[in-house]
């Protein structure tokens, strides 16, 4: 129903999340730079969206490149991927989609320019149609987690508009719905982006599922009220010990659902943990401009000159968490060791 | 420096809270019926300048009575009594000016109807100027709980802006400044109204004590941080065992300190008890339009038709509670006790 980002015909397509649901803009990108400007400004957001977006701008960049060798290819490979690198610092997904990319040029680094570009682009598609695939089997996996008649409350936008398709913690939300069981959604607003509030929503309503917004502080309102079931959530880093990087605001609702023994469900691809990390205090957290909290699209909602503060992410540390969901099965406690046996190979 | 009702002329002058920071707007009330629209659309806002705006009101209201004799004049406040009594349920406030202006009425039932009004008016003006003088009661037992250098984090607006001026919460921080300590605001925005964003920044601006900008959701995030030192609120109501119920949110917000070992303070004068309900369950909570919650300033931020709760309070169990600062002194658990002992006579 939602197309996140798509490529079409050497353009990268991409819907405005930044105007939604006032609007369905979508905006093409035939520059890397345009792509880089798309994520730093939250034209597309979600850490598997924003995986996505990096190896399309990636392709697109690398694409453009006039090198007639490898290592003149090589260095303009570099200079998309620092650009696009320096977008956003918190979600991995960023950083393993420029991996992944790197890694074709290493295993192709002998084939012509042209076929290696090609290669590039290949990549680039399929990590857009795996991430799907992914989000489908998170919900497999995560659905047994849901009973008919819960209420799920969820926090910022882990959906289709945060990922190539389907979503991740709304992808287990829509498998449950698939599957038959009745549920309903409370959205928490998520300020100052307002992802629940325009994105998650917006989703929800499309697909049928039944779904209130409240804003951030009603989450323990509703918990106190006996009216919250689980809480499942995305994640744009985890750590090797199962520390999880989320939307601000994510850490008070774990908080909040471990005082009313509400479990606490994360919902991530395997590209979103990064085991180099030993503890979430590692994570670097992304401190956005004031103005996003002191305006709200635009307009102004407090004084003149006033300071705000903007941390765009908080870190959940793993004594709060339940569980995480994959597409390869469910971590548990202790996550050190459930986290390495599900990234498997791809941690060496 | 912020007037935020009085009496003038036979008028109830107050700013219009809806507008501020943006624009500094008086209404003026010549009828006890604006003075009800007035607290219904939150010009008029918080639970002690609610107090006075109700004593104004009903003082409004009576003077336009037409009536020569005792039993009709009643008959004429009861009726204003009704109408003010019906615009917001949580604060208490609001029943207790009524109590307090039915005193007026009882104890001079046998003066002349013009003389009695006049009476009625005298008592309106004298509750305001109690007011400020408890609210710097408040202060004086207060800040001994800031330490200098200390960080304090509140939400919703207990200030000038909800009393007749300094403050229960943000009197306790004044307090603390007036007495040369050294100390920050984390002021949280405080959705849907924006109390926090557009009154509690405004306010501590004017006033020169550092105050910074944050989402609801930020909170957690910074008492993991380890900036928050204390926090301090205000109440609509408090039971007599100590429950409280305050803006929403403020329930998130204890849960998060108790978490972090912050000690939690709840700011407000005696005639916020309400000794007569055993606990936070019997306060009514008042339920107001989606609307506020959908839009910000006019505009809205969802999809349209979308369902959303508005749960304008919530209740934060004793148990939260450090301490209950009064303008009597201080009350500590259990409350039972404490809160009886200040609430002394009144409770007959």
């Amino acid at each position: 129903m939602i197309n996140t980002i798509e490529w079409k015909d050497d353009i990268v397509r991409m819907i405005d999340q930044t105007v939604l649901p006032e609007r369905e803009v979508y905006i093409e990108c035939t520059d890397y730079n345009q792509v880089a400007d798309a994520i730093r400004t939250m034209i597309i957001r979600g850490a598997p969206a924003i995986g996505v977006a990096a190896a399309m701008g990636i392709a697109l960049g690398t694409m453009a490149s006039q090198a007639d060798n490898i290592q003149n290819f090589s260095q303009d490979f570099d200079e998309v991927c620092r650009v696009i690198g320096e977008t956003r610092p918190t979600a991995v997904n960023l950083f393993w989609a420029i991996g992944q990319m790197r890694a074709i040029i290493q295993k192709y680094n002998s084939l012509p320019i042209n076929q290696l570009k090609d290669k590039l682009k290949q990549r680039a598609l399929e990590i857009r149609e795996q991430d799907i695939a992914i989000n489908r089997n998170i919900g497999q996996h995560g659905r047994q987690f849901i009973k008919d008649g819960d209420c799920i409350l969820t926090h910022c936008n882990a959906g289709a508009l945060a990922t190539a398709g389907y979503g991740t913690a709304l992808g287990v939300v829509r498998a449950a719905h698939e599957a038959g069981k009745r549920l309903s959604v409370l959205a928490d607003e998520t300020r100052p982006f307002l992802q629940g509030a325009r994105l998650t929503a917006w989703e929800l309503m499309h697909d049928g599922i039944d779904v209130t917004l409240i804003t951030d502080n009603m989450a323990g309102y509703f918990m106190q009220q006996g009216k919250v079931n689980l809480v499942v959530v995305g994640a744009d880093r985890i750590a090797g010990n199962g520390d999880v990087a989320n939307k601000i605001g994510t850490y008070s609702v774990a908080v909040l659902a471990k005082e009313h023994n509400i479990p606490f469900y994360v919902a991530a691809p395997v590209s979103t943990l990064d085991l180099s990390l030993s503890s979430g205090d590692e994570i670097p957290i992304e401190q956005r401009t004031s103005d996003e909290v002191t305006h709200v699209q635009g307009k102004s909602i407090a004084p003149k000159g006033v300071k705000a503060a903007h941390p765009a992410f908080d870190v959940t540390p793993a004594r709060y968490v339940t569980a995480i969901i994959t597409e390869r099965g469910v971590a548990r406690p202790a996550y050190v060791d459930s986290l390495k046996a599900l990234a498997g190979e791809d941690i060496n």
